[in-house]
This record gives C-alpha cells, structure tokens and sequence, in this order.
C-alpha cells in the first residue's frame, strides 16, 4: 500500500534522538565511550532488587501483578513523601503521581500543555529526550542563554517579556548536557520572574542526589510550589530498566498529566513501582546513594584532571559538583563534529554538543563528556586520545 | 496561578475513562461486580514469577536493569516470533516491537497517524481504552454497526466509500465489550475491503488465546499483513501488572511508531520484559494457557446458565467461544444506566453497555457483563439480582 500519504502532519517532527543514533557507532568493538548517558550498571543495588522482586510478591501477593491506579501505586507514593520533603517538596501521597521514567511525565506535559506553534522556553542546551516528548505537540522553542551557573534570568526575562511562553522547561541542577546547576541567587530571581509573567515551570531534577561537592540547591517547586510541576525519576539512584519516575505537580495540572497518562499505558508497571516502594521503606535508597557517589566522584575526578593534561588552554570546561556530565567548549569556529568523527576512527566517542541545542547552528564548538560508563583506565584514555586530535588540528 | 487558561486545545478531549470512573462505585464491600475487565489474579502464573525474577536476572545480570532499545528487548523479540507464527504472524524478531501494554501501541499509533479531523473507522461498541489512546490526536470517529457475528462489511464499505478513512480499528475476536467474533467468511470479506479501498487495518488482538470452544479464527494479519497493524499484550496470560504489549506492523508504519514510543517512555521495562523472554523460552506461557480456560470457562457456563434462568426472555444475550465477556441487549426503550443505579443499590454491578460507542445515544439498552473476577456462586447471584431487577421493570 502508499504509506507515505497515511502520516499525521505532526510525524513530520519526529525526529530520531540523535544520541541514541549516535550511540550505535559507539557500540563498535573497542571503542572508549564518554558519549553515552547511561547510570553505570556497577551503581545498581543488584542483590537488593534479587531479594525485592521476591518480596514484593511475598508481601503484596498478586496486586503486585494486577492493573493499578493510573495515578501510581499507593504504598510507593507515601514511601516517597519524606524523600521528596528532604528536596523541599512537601506534599502527600496525592499529590504525587508515578509515571514510566520521568519521560512519561514530559510526553504527558507536552500533550496537555502545548497547542501547535505555542512558546516553550528552554534552556540552550537543553536535554534532548524533553525536545522528543514535546515536538510532537508542535511547540515552538524559546531558547535561552546559559552560563556556567544555569540559565541567565536576563535571557529568560527577555524571553518572558517577548513571548506568550506556555511553559518553562529547566534542569536547574548538574543539567544533561552540562552538568551545570543553577545558582541559589538566581533560582530566587527566576522564581520571581515566574511570578512576575505567571508562567509554569517543568524542573526536571533527575540528578540532584548524585552530589560529590558543595551544599545542597533549593528545589525550584520549593520556592513556587502552585506554579511547578516538578519531576525526578529512580533511573540514576535505583535502575533504569525498571522505568519509574515521579511527579508532583499543583492539582488542576495533575489531575489532566494523569487522564493523559491513562490514554498512554493505563498504569506504570505495578510489580516495578511495588519493587520501588520496598527500596525506599527498607531504607536501600539511603544507603545506596553514598555508593553511587563513591563511583562516580573518582571517575570525575580522573576526567577532570585529564582535561586539565591533555586538553588545550584555549578550551573550556566546568567542574560540576556533581552529576554525570562535564561540558566542554573549544575555541569560536571549532566543528565538533569533525572532532567527532576524528576521534570515531582513533575509538574514542563523546556528543558534539550542537545536538542538545534546539536552534541549528548553536553550540558548534561544544562537546559532552560522560564518565559513570567508564573506567577510570578509560576515561583517562579516551581524554588523551580526544585531547591529542585536538592538538594535532584534526 | 490562573490554571484555565493554561491547557492546550486537544485537552478538552481528554475524558477520563468512564469504566475506571464507574469502577469506583464498584469498590464498594459486599458488591458483585460483574463490570471489571480485569483478568482474575488466580490466572497469574505467581510461582513462575518469583521464579523468573531472580533467574532473569541470573542469566541477564545488570542487563535487565539497564535502558535498553526503544524496539524491545531482544531475546523476547526472537521468542516471540514462533509464538506469533502459530497465529499465522510470520515476522521475525526485527518485525516486533514490544510496547508498555498494548495501550502504549494505541497511543503511538494515533500519534504518528491521525491529524486532527481525520476520520477513523470503529465498531460500534468498541475499546473505550483505544478511543482513549486516540483522542488527544483529534479523530472524527465513523461507527460500523456489528452484529452477533462481528461488524457488518455492508456497513463498513459505506464508511469506506464516503468517508476518506485514515485507518479502521477492530477488536476481532472476543471483541471488548461484546465478546463477540468476527466470522471467517467475514475475515476474508474485511480483507477485500480494506484492499478495494486501501485502508490501513489496526487489529487488536488481546483475547484470541483465551478460546474455550471451537476452532481458532485466522488473524486479519495473516490474511492482509502489509496493511495491518497487528497488537496484543500479555496481559491476559501472563499479568496485566508487568505492562507488555506487542506490535507486528510493516516497516514503514513501525519505524514511526517506535520514534513515537522513544518519546513516551524511552523503553518498555527491561526488566519485565526479560520476565517475558523467559516466560516464553521457558514453555511456561504454553502450559499456562489450558489453565487459565479451565479457570474461566467454567465461570462463563454459570454466567450463561444464570442469564438463561433469571433474565427475561426479551433479553438477547450472546455465547461467546472465549474472552471475558457477555453482551446482553434489552427490549428497545430499555434505559441500562437506571438499571445499573437500581442495581448498585442491591450491590451487583455491570458496565452500561452505551458508554462503549462513540456516539451518544447508542446502545442505551446494552450491558457489557464479566466474568473473570468473580466465583462462580457470586455470578449466579450477581445475575440473579440484575435480572430480578429487571423483572420488576426497575
């Protein structure tokens, strides 16, 4: 039959993520990749899901195995009270809704929020999975500068000024792709910008308990908690695989971001979201963290003082306080995509970093690097081999 | 904030599903409930899963935790294809892509297909958890009426020659709400239709396995493949709560709906679906089929029995082969949704069967009746008290 007559005009817009195609060269034999965006396998608390996924079904029987509330399954939702009112948030078990990964949060944002061709304001860069929930809803990007602390308010001002700006979509904290976290300063200023145009804010904090320096951030929904819908998810602190994550979100908002989520999968696996409240009332969280933590911080380190080794003057980096990515930006006129491809051939990957950008043509000279998939051998490695084609022109 | 104004077009669109809304009222204790659509939990192989859920992550280790394609998880993928194949679905494992529910399928289906204002042909009474799915994308519903023996071709070719139909929607065997089936004569004539007229097919497929009597009916996949999108879960033979759905269609629609999918929830849970690729290689699915007929046909006799019994003889009933579910007609005139308050006062409960078309004032006089959820004596009194109900004119 014709197929390519039978697609709705908004399939136009759906693109590939570009990292997941990026990835499939990176899977070659011997290859050192610091471009992948995946938790690190050694963080998963292994022995603790074997004894959880029995015990859950010990505990709960088959209502681990049956349809549940869309909304998500009860005893995880008041097992994540306290954890959400550590990041300021408080609320009950009814104003949390469960979703499958924090993704599940934004396709449902998106469908419920944007009409074709509203304003959605970004950071530039952004992170690409929140762009391939939102584009099939026809938004229009508003992208707005960032520095080293985050977002500038005075790009975000002008922005908000300009533009009838549905929504704000931020990563206030060690930001894929950036690892950038936004400033205690400037979260009260976009706080009171927010307030100032009345416009909602998406935060989507799924890395903020991966903190290897420094203090604690507020959380944005805890400064303007009836104009946040705030998200996190257990892929960085728990397993990926399991897809859970979590959302609070002011009532008259929430209670569409579920109908929509009904539409979509009915429920989030029960026997998952059974596995996660056991994690969380067994105290394994807790103890799990200092774990990752203890993973990951030397990996940067090692990251970090290879850069310093083997990368050029002229290039910049940041030294997040945590997270999982660090962002490089090379000399004006730098094609980190050439780099790319240079370093492809010599086996070591990274993300050119115009990908994250939702305008073509920003962002040419930036790169991410991740290092929770490494080994420190690796990370130090790939840093040379990239640092070397650079040094050698590419 | 001022939330009103906030929402995008598609929203008003987004209903809440009204058989979980009528659910609520059915929690109530002491109330037979013959509304659920849910399978009985005693149909859930419970050992088998403890058991796959440790041993899974034995042979797949950290691999079952990870994120992994957006297409499914592999070793299901591959042993899907012989179980599809004895429903006459050659494909390979390339061909599959497995999806959170067969509800994450609907969604991305009517994403990447339906522009707003495009009609979409439907049984009348069809899925409401499809209707649901496709709303947010803006369809103009066309109804096909049915009979006892499935929807009418007469019917369906005059939505087909007046309407520009962007894809057709069946449920053709043990169709929820109606149990009913689609005959094989009709099958092949569906099938010339569809050619004739060059329409897209979705075929949902979820309760084929759940025959108790006669032969088993050629899928509309095996008759017209390259114009079907074929769907079904494992909900009804493995558990609903592990959210695994499974998708053949032709690659230049699959390929949409997986970067439609990528968007929603990056992956359906590595984890259960590693459950599922064992649950299958291990022969477990196979000798838990027969099981769960032996559960189930015995409480469809009862219910038909009592239906016979209690029920005036005014009232049409069908017997279905399989499935869950009874389709009960009332004498013209007869309003099922004042019966079913009557009813929910002498605590037995039903769904009106006029919430399952999509045009308002259809089948105001039809029942959708289930039997999973209930024993045996439940169901005799359950129908017993609908059916005094009715005899004494409600």
């Amino acid at each position: 039959m014709k197929y390519e007559t039978l697609f709705a005009d908004r399939t136009s817009t759906m693109g590939a993520n570009i990292i997941r195609e990026i990835l499939k060269v990176v899977g070659q034999p011997g290859m050192i990749s610091l471009a992948g965006g995946y938790p690190a396998p050694q963080s998963y608390p292994f022995e603790v899901i074997k004894q959880l996924s029995t015990a859950v079904l010990e505990k709960y029987g088959t209502k681990a195995l049956q349809y549940d509330m869309t909304e998500g399954f009860l005893p995880l939702r008041e097992a994540l009270v306290p954890y959400l009112a550590q990041k300021g948030i408080e609320t009950t078990a009814a104003g949390i809704c469960i979703t499958s990964g924090s993704q599940g949060l934004l396709d449902a944002l998106g469908k419920v929020l944007i009409t074709p061709g509203d304003a959605v304001a970004v950071e530039g860069p952004t992170y690409l999975g929140a762009l391939s929930a939102f584009n099939p809803y026809g938004p229009r990007y508003v992208c707005a500068a960032m520095d080293d602390e985050g977002i500038l308010p005075d790009a975000l001002e002008r922005i908000l000024a300009a533009h009838a700006v549905k929504f704000v979509y931020l990563v206030p904290t060690f930001q894929n792709p950036t690892g950038r976290s936004l400033g205690v300063a400037r979260r009260h200023q976009i706080a009171e910008l927010l307030d100032k145009y009345d416009v909602l804010l998406c935060e989507d904090d799924p890395y903020s308990d991966l903190r290897y320096r420094g203090e604690a951030l507020p959380t944005m929904y805890s400064l303007i908690p009836e104009r946040t819908v705030y998200t996190t998810t257990l892929s960085k602190v728990f397993a990926p695989g399991l897809r859970i994550g979590i959302c609070v979100a002011p009532e008259p908002v929430r209670k569409w971001l579920v109908l929509a989520k009904q539409g979509v999968d009915l429920n989030t696996s029960t026997f998952n979201q059974a596995m996660a409240a056991e994690y969380l009332l067994g105290g394994y969280l807790e103890k799990q963290i200092p774990k990752i933590i203890d993973l990951y911080k030397p990996k940067q380190e090692v990251m970090l003082n290879a850069l310093d080794r083997y990368f050029p003057r002229e290039w910049h980096y940041n030294k997040p306080e945590g997270g999982m990515f660090i962002w490089v930006e090379g000399p004006k006129g730098t094609d980190a995509e050439k780099l790319y491809w240079k370093c492809i051939e010599r086996k070591a990957a990274f993300v050119p970093g115009k990908f994250f950008f939702p305008c073509e043509g920003d962002g040419l000279e930036t790169m991410r690097l991740n290092y929770t998939m490494s080994s420190e051998e690796e990370i130090e490695r790939g840093i040379k081999i990239i640092g070397d084609t650079i040094q050698e022109g590419f």
